[in-house]
């Protein structure tokens, strides 16, 4: 494996993590815990793991000889920067702990476990990725861990490798399931326990205890560069308007906190359209006011930033997908429909829909109602993140704008189209997300040690140097809910959305009237890792003012 | 204007130049020169800076005294980093020659010297923009200096502000017109002298005399980051196919530069596809046999870099576009085409093309099809840029891969769609343009002092630490021949397309079949600025390759 420059350069960077945790630690144990909500139905689907009490680390007096223990890791889910130093920061801890502890990492995420697909990571192996981007050490995958026979099928290969706790690193859903393991292993008193680690670029798994997931830091970074970059270019050729549409599935942190660093002309917020009850015409009649407001003044260009789940939470829309997913749903309809030629769907559907939801519908541009009804999952759903909102958005805005009767508007209306995903999940970490990793992994080690099970790495206290960090230990149960889903109500970490009262949209709702008149963007550059500290170790603007700070 | 944490600290940032330019110069002057073709045409079109010799400063043993003068300065065309600096350089080098030295910057580009727009460029304003990417210091814009007219409406401004000389920053087509201004300002004895900087991210404005032109190393960089990250997710998901399309107008030289930075598992360069004489179908079938061969390798993954420039090298597809344009160019037919509702309009064209051609457009997606018919120029000429070659490609792929009969290769193969042009062309410069930038600025002031015009400020011997780099002045006219463009036979600067026999591109030709099979995906991440000289101070790989060095 032939290594660039810089991570030849950074391969030699020792992340840091809480200052005790270089020395013996004991676990200080809190009050006992409850649900989020739902307590009664969340105790009795969890028996065994519910209520246990928030974990604390402090340093302690004497070190305990410890055993030589093997544990096993996956990665889950999409991926995010660090996950590689999590690795690292478990590998560190254990054998810390004892010099012959093994690390097994099952490949490909949980479909690793159940189909016995594993490789020891030795210390050759994890050396060379090291404050790397990407989950290519041992990759990841997709598969849900939900039902017992997978529980099973784990367990074999567990107990056949003697391991004897399981690190599982993932987002919401992973650590859901990583809770049911917990529980389930705990039942059958098979004495393996489970550890989870907060991981999402969305951002959307952080709550009381846990301040924020891993990968957030390095992915708003580098979409926060590219915007930037785009933002100087706009403002120095001042023809173009951009829409840039950012990854987050469903929450709008990214793109709140993409606007922070960028200072963009316009930035919409799932969470705000939902709660204005914003219909579509409504967000497109906005950006158009906005066009024209600048043409006014002079100014031909802007940014918009867009987050990737808008679609769904604007009402009309919704509404709109949901019929048609309905509609579709049907296996008569779905059979008649697919024997219709390409050219005679359109039509089909349009016929079948509520007059509103049928007006929406052909008031879209031909691209996106292809794109509604021709690109559906296996299940038949609309596949909404494949629809192009920010060529949805710009179609329809120059729509609105033909109709106000001033062609010079219209002429100059020149947009260009963005989205940003992919390019930030594997980003090499920032030094935020390398300490926090290797910190969450480290403390990883130390859940074990403790002799924890279904309980969450907690590292706090992030926005104080690394050295200053607390470590500790939440109990899984204490974040779950009970959702509708698919399949009916079930127990899962409820997903924390961008909150309409908490500092970070307050900030940006402050300033944001004076983003879209005046041309204030911010050029954060790209993510540097040797510089002065306060370039490189300033955490997110979102995690700042969630802890009380203030902005300069 | 509010700064960035990194403009803050890049703000302390000394530009390195020849350490030569730091004492006083002398211009040595080598023999008369030729244009590189066309000799007679050229001279007869430039009698007054035809021939001149090339200069090269040396250290001189005695500053000459120097009288206070004023200059102007012009950003002409598309934005590339490094921009600032070279007008912060050129602002250096006439204060060190008098401290009541003037800078006057025209305002969007050569729009601002015929419109008299323009503004004075003091140490304040300049110190603001030291090191930092974009042309908003004082825009730039795409109008060309062609016109008597036009140079008169100059002369005007420029005498009535005593500006002695112009600094026009610009690619070929910009140089061009700044050497038929540097003629005519000649020819009516106005005293004003010309001189010209290479600019553009294409990479395309480079011969025996100019290295390479500013923007380019910080250009490929960026966007070698973010392929970088793109193939490390790739490498970590392996499940989807990253189809990335590259900016670069014509030549190919950014996306062999990216290649060679990141060892994708296919790179088209337009220049081969044209030596080749490889159709439509031909680069489809390539790209279809590696998804097809990797599958079968149980890789259902890979990223293939494509040229934005490519559709025009493509021999069928030329043709179909200028049969599209010619048929379109009849007024009489374009009435009759715009008549015609949306539905009809493909249906016209393809009755009124050649078989062949008529054939490949029936073989293209509806969307792109479309594109080519809807979106023309003010000309009525497809607007080439506009045509989604990455989404062209892939959907061309899944037909052949459909023609298989394998549905699970079919199933496998995922698409996603990258475009990275903007994202590159404001970035910060990386120090190797900071450097550049600053010491063809610094150059093009001590080219002012020698009296010179017509020339182009040239730094060289660029691969060597900057103190040892070498600086002078070479006359325009010597890099021109005569070309067909739409007016007819024009002088021009000869545009540097990749050379099919140069090491750049036989470097990558021996690797690429190891890249093909192999997963050897390299992760440069982004620009560094602050740490080892190896990682932040490296030109590009094209550059050491052309200049004899060997990749490691």
């Amino acid at each position: 494996m032939k290594e660039s420059a810089l991570e030849k350069a950074r391969a030699n960077y020792s992340p840091k993590m809480p200052s005790m945790l270089g020395g013996p630690v004991e676990a200080v144990e809190g009050e006992k815990t409850q649900s989020v909500a739902n307590n009664e139905e969340i105790q009795s689907l969890f028996p065994n793991t519910y209520g246990m009490p928030v974990v604390k680390f402090i340093p302690s007096q004497a070190s305990k000889p410890m055993p030589a223990i093997n544990v096993g890791v996956i990665l889950s889910g999409g991926q995010a920067p660090g996950g590689h130093n999590v690795i690292a920061g478990l590998f560190d801890g254990l054998k810390s702990l004892h010099a012959d502890s093994r690390l097994y990492g099952f490949l490909g995420g949980p479909r690793g476990l159940i189909e016995h697909n594993y490789t020891e990571l030795t210390s050759d192996i994890i050396d060379k990725y090291r404050n790397t981007g990407g989950f290519d050490i041992i990759r990841s995958g997709r598969d849900k861990l939900e039902h017992e026979k997978q529980f099973d099928a784990g367990l074999e290969i567990l107990n056949q490798l003697n391991i004897k706790a399981l690190v599982i690193i993932g987002g919401d859903d992973s650590n859901t399931n990583a809770c049911l393991l917990a529980e389930y292993y705990k039942k059958k008193n098979t004495g393996i326990q489970v550890i989870g680690c907060p991981k999402t670029i969305d951002g959307d798994l952080k709550n009381a205890q846990i301040e924020t997931s891993f990968g957030f830091d390095t992915a708003c970074k580098v979409y926060s560069e590219l915007i930037g970059n785009i933002e100087r270019d706009c403002n120095s050729a001042r023809k173009y308007w951009h829409f840039i549409k950012l990854m987050g599935r469903s929450a709008s942190h990214i793109a709140l906190e993409c606007a922070l660093q960028t200072q963009p002309n316009l930035c919409i917020i799932s969470e705000e359209v939902q709660r204005n009850n914003s219909n579509l015409d409504n967000i497109v009649t906005e950006i158009a006011d906005l066009v024209e407001e600048r043409y006014n003044a002079g100014n031909r260009f802007g940014i918009i930033l867009i987050p990737e789940g808008l679609i769904e939470f604007i009402p009309d829309f919704k509404v709109l997908i949901s019929e048609i997913n309905k509609l579709l749903g049907v296996p008569a309809n779905a059979e008649q429909f697919n024997k219709l030629d390409k050219s005679e769907r359109m039509s089909y559907i349009q016929g079948k829909l509520s007059p509103k939801s049928a007006q929406l519908y052909a008031s879209l541009p031909a691209s996106v109602a292809a794109q509604l009804i021709l690109e559906r999952d296996s299940h038949g759903n609309v596949q909404v993140s494949l629809i192009e909102t920010e060529k949805l958005l710009s179609d329809l805005v120059r729509t609105n704008l033909a109709e106000r009767n001033n062609p010079k508007l219209l002429e100059a209306f020149a947009p260009l189209h963005h989205f940003f995903g992919y390019e930030g999940r594997c980003a090499a970490p920032s030094n935020f997300d390398a300490n926090y990793c290797y910190s969450l992994g480290y403390t990883a080690s130390r859940l074990i040690a403790a002799g924890k099970t279904g309980y969450m790495a907690s590292v706090t206290n992030t926005t104080a140097p690394a050295s200053e960090w607390e470590a500790g230990g939440i109990p899984i149960t204490m974040m779950m809910n009970m959702e509708y889903r698919n399949e009916g109500s079930k127990p899962v970490i409820r997903k924390a959305l961008v909150e309409l009262d908490g500092a970070p949209f307050l900030t940006f709702a402050k300033r944001r009237e004076d983003w879209k008149k005046s041309t204030s963007y911010l050029y954060p550059g790209p993510i540097q890792y040797f510089g002065p500290a306060e370039l490189c170790d300033r955490p997110t603007i979102t995690l700042c003012l969630e802890q009380g700070k203030t902005l300069d």
